[in-house]
């Protein structure tokens, strides 16, 4: 298996108790076995339809064949059954065709498409996306217009924000958007990259999401404005060419199955934008579909992170090889290679790496819900939290991953790195994550720049009062020592920040300079807590516990945790070490000395 | 460029010193001018004929067809050439058509092959081990049928160990060999995997050093013996078969130029083996190649980290991308992304990693050639130096260059992860070697199971002895304070290595437990103590030096120490945390609780 259903369930229920949510009249409609049977009908299309060409869709990759992106055949039923079954507007209300599923629950299902198969994963994903944004700010013309042919999958959704000019530095965007005699129309021009989903066969049209600067608007972000560009443009209830051309399909290391497009706009003069919202918002319209992203992006990592998990499990637990340390008599026969301490190891980072991401990833899941539905206090909490953890939702995942699947080829040995199992494809898929929906760079510089001191630290405090809460259900236990080890760190995260945030009116560039590093120690703080969490959560079941299955379970959570805070939390003190340094090195460095 | 030059001088002539040699007979008819028409002659072929293939070979990969291994049609003219310039011999007797150059000189040389192109350079450095195993323990008639057409390049060398049930269990190999009616020949039989160059349609003829139990003999490691089975055999002045089938060609993640066999021996009975040495003492001789095969993995996998940070370097000095922290007015022009710290803390990271393990390798290269031509006390401290740190110089730059490869895919951004720039294929290169030659689980229990202790610690305290030198050298100059953290990490090495041979005898699983973090620990603080010798080099230099360049390669000698001690000797204090805990969860874990 590539996840583990019963892991879903234990964040769902014992951890987050997302039944909570059906107290709220949003999700009245909606019970326990109502989730389950979201998880099932996951389970079922994942099984049957993205798995099987998970191997596949990497070997054939999109190809630009007549100015059309081709994609494997296999992907116009996948569309065709993500669209009508209701899974691109699910979360959405019931007026908008949708389910009102939490958030949380159809992440929990989604997290199943993307174990199962990445690159198939992101097409309906995208296009939820691009419907949110257009649902959220368009007016209801472009929303009557857009959105119902986008739920049924009929339509591909896209945001198109990179150019070749500007990638991290989005104020720099060139392409432009002319006002016509029509209303809320534009003439645009210009040229996007990276573009995921941009072009392709399994779809009638694709409808993208486009930043661009209408003429004479302000500088730099201020005056880049958010429009709807579809591909092929309405005409005489047809659909008609709108000048968008496939320039290129890039061919890159992983994350082979989905199409990542080089588009041109305008390069005939026309190519209509219908402006969504207001001009010169654009940028903070799209910020809403970006931390949606973002969160999303933490969850494909985990994903993919946890495929590997589950298949190196798999083969650690069939393949004899060698014997006990200080057993090693020869005419005995071998051991399983799950016996050895440092197989056992490799094993416990993944799993402590994957699991704890998970549990970060579903939480912010619910933050998002209660957000939507909650009010006073609980919505502000949630929103702040939110909003503090998604550079370490995002981040956390996406680089720890690329570690956990190297430990995934590395217990299977000369077998990993060769193309008969499909680990050395979960490495090389695992790698687009810190680069994609902003770097590792750009959210470290996100967290300590902007979300630390976002409300005069309210966020923060929260997340503290949060972790002491954990650490308080841990005291009378035997998991006391972790509680004590997670309160040391956050001794180190409060001596840190303090250090930092005391450059950062004396000089910004040295405050800044090792935001990623920040990135990093906080990350592990955070998912030090999830793990505490757990093993609270797995401690108390383990008495209760009937079932073998079940008490190997909550021992695996305990030990998991046991594994955390020794081998990974432990990092927080180099690391802090490191940040209140007076060392400047990095800032120092000339480029001509390299 | 995909390596540096000057990098490469420093090594040799300001830090190793390496004309020091020239005082022995053995190279004496060398001198400076001689070792650089060697790095020159090397740089020639690379730039000329190995560079150019490097993304051609990973595209087009070696295919089995009608029971023989077509590679890239380049390779013949590559094969022909290393052996018609001599350099598969180079380091061997005049009297053997060698040219005596010094393994040190011959390293730097295939350190450029090898950034140039990895793939293309282990054909020879695979027939160089393998002649050297037939020329140091082989018959004379052995050594000339044999070596004279390896070392002409016509006939390929390989090391046949693997087996689908002995990987890193060697003691469980399963291939025999039965003695027949003439002495010292064998009839082969059993099956190898993962063979590298194990057949190819470059060379005439391919030579297998075969690890196989002579029927009737000790069980286990001390029943192993090596053979030459050569692919075709000699007969009547020509070649015929020799019953070696090649069942399969390995498709792979990376490393794709190098076709690695499947291969069947003696499916027909009629496969002949000719006995090298004495019967079952095979695993000893082979552990002569494998000590330089593992020196060798260590300096591949250094070069393809420094040609992916020589292209990440390039890529930062002409990508403009964003604006000064602090100076954000999106009017004036963007900055070039190296001047942004992050940049340049993953370029220091790189730098940090691929000169302190070239530094490291080339020093294990001087000490092989002392092990070789001096005698007393010179000979022995080379011998044990060698023999400890062997698992480090293979370890730390395989498991290391992977992150750095990784670093510089981070660089470009989407860019890097796309196949237009050759960063993937590096990053995908690279993973090869912590598997290969003893995955580094192997590696840190020969360094702490065995070379520790290896002649009661006596290796260990030339090391202690070499770093004090080092450490005394820095102490009156601005380095100070870089002598004083290496002394303190010194006392973490010491304070772990004390408490975990205290574990030794009470519970060796324990013990052992976490040896591959302990090779991490032992691998950061000799890289550093390597660092130290540099930034002291560079230091003195730097008052003398006149140009610009030189200057400026100085300086950054000395930023790059400064950055390895503050952002990876840092990571010691964690890992001695770890490393002294009674936590002992990996060992206490059970299979059915994952």
């Amino acid at each position: 298996m590539y996840f583990s259903k019963r892991d879903l369930q234990f964040n769902l229920y014992e951890l987050l108790n997302v039944e909570q949510l059906t107290q709220y009249a949003y999700f009245q409609d909606h019970n326990r076995e109502s989730f389950d049977m979201v998880l099932d009908a996951a389970e079922q299309i994942a099984d049957k339809m993205l798995h099987p060409l998970l191997i596949e869709m990497d070997r054939k990759e999109p190809q630009l064949v007549e100015g059309k992106i081709r994609v494997h055949e296999g992907m116009k039923a996948i569309v065709k059954r993500f669209g009508e079954d209701g899974w691109i507007n699910a979360t959405f209300s019931y007026e908008e065709g949708g389910q009102q599923v939490p958030v949380t629950v159809h992440n929990a299902a989604a997290f199943i498409f993307q174990a199962a198969n990445y690159s198939a994963s992101v097409y309906p994903f995208l296009t939820t996306g691009a419907a949110n944004l257009i649902r959220s700010f368009g007016s209801p013309e472009l929303i009557e217009t857009y959105t119902p042919l986008m739920y049924n999958g009929r339509w591909q959704g896209t945001m198109a924000l990179t150019e070749p000019n500007a990638g991290s530095s989005l104020s720099d965007i060139s392409t432009t958007a002319q006002p016509t005699n029509e209303e809320g129309v534009y003439k645009i021009q210009g040229q996007k990259i990276f573009i995921s989903c941009g072009d392709h066969d399994a779809c009638e049209n694709v409808v993208h999401l486009l930043l661009a600067k209408i003429k004479g608007g302000p500088v730099g972000t201020k005056g880049i404005s958010l429009f709807v560009v579809p591909q092929k443009r309405i005409k005489d209830n047809g659909l008609s060419e709108n000048d968008v051309t496939t320039a290129g399909v890039y061919h890159k290391m992983g994350y082979k199955g989905a199409p990542i497009a080089h588009l041109m706009f305008g390069s005939n003069d026309d190519c209509k934008g219908y402006l969504v919202g207001e001009p010169h918002k654009g940028l903070s319209y799209m910020f809403q579909m970006m931390n949606e992203a973002r969160v999303g992006v933490g969850t494909n990592a985990a994903a993919i992170g946890t495929a590997a998990y589950h298949a190196s499990l798999a083969y650690a637990k069939e393949r004899p090889q060698g014997r006990p340390i200080g057993a090693k008599d020869p005419t005995q026969p071998q051991t399983l290679i799950i016996n050895h301490a440092d197989v056992k190891r490799m094993l416990l980072f993944q799993k402590s790496v994957v699991e704890g991401s998970l549990s970060l990833l579903l939480q912010c899941g619910l933050w998002s819900d209660l957000a939507h539905v909650a009010e006073g206090e609980t919505k502000e909490r949630a929103e702040l939290l939110l909003d503090l953890l998604t550079p370490i939702a995002k981040s956390y995942p996406s680089e720890m991953c690329c570690q956990t699947t190297s430990a995934a080829v590395q217990i299977l040995g000369g077998a990993g790195y060769t193309t008969d199992f499909p680990m050395e494809q979960y490495y090389r898929e695992a790698r687009i994550h810190p680069i994609h929906e902003g770097t590792t760079g750009i959210h470290g510089l996100d967290l300590l720049g902007r979300k630390i001191t976002l409300k005069g630290g309210k966020g923060v405090q929260f997340l503290m009062q949060e972790i002491q809460q954990t650490i308080g259900e841990s005291k009378n236990s035997t998991l006391k020592n972790l509680g004590e080890l997670l309160e040391k760190a956050l001794g180190r995260v409060q001596k840190v920040t303090e250090h930092l945030l005391a450059l950062a009116s004396q000089n910004v560039e040295v405050f800044l300079a090792d935001a990623t590093l920040y990135l990093e120690f906080f990350g592990i703080v955070t998912i030090a807590w999830q793990w505490l969490k757990q093993a609270v959560q797995a401690q108390k079941a383990l008495v209760q516990a009937v079932s073998e299955s079940d008490r190997n379970f909550y021992q695996g959570k305990i030990a998991t945790a046991h594994y955390f805070f020794e081998y990974e939390l432990v990092k927080t003190i180099s690391l802090s070490q490191r940040l209140t340094s007076s060392d400047r090195t990095t800032v120092e460095m000339q480029a001509e000395w390299f």
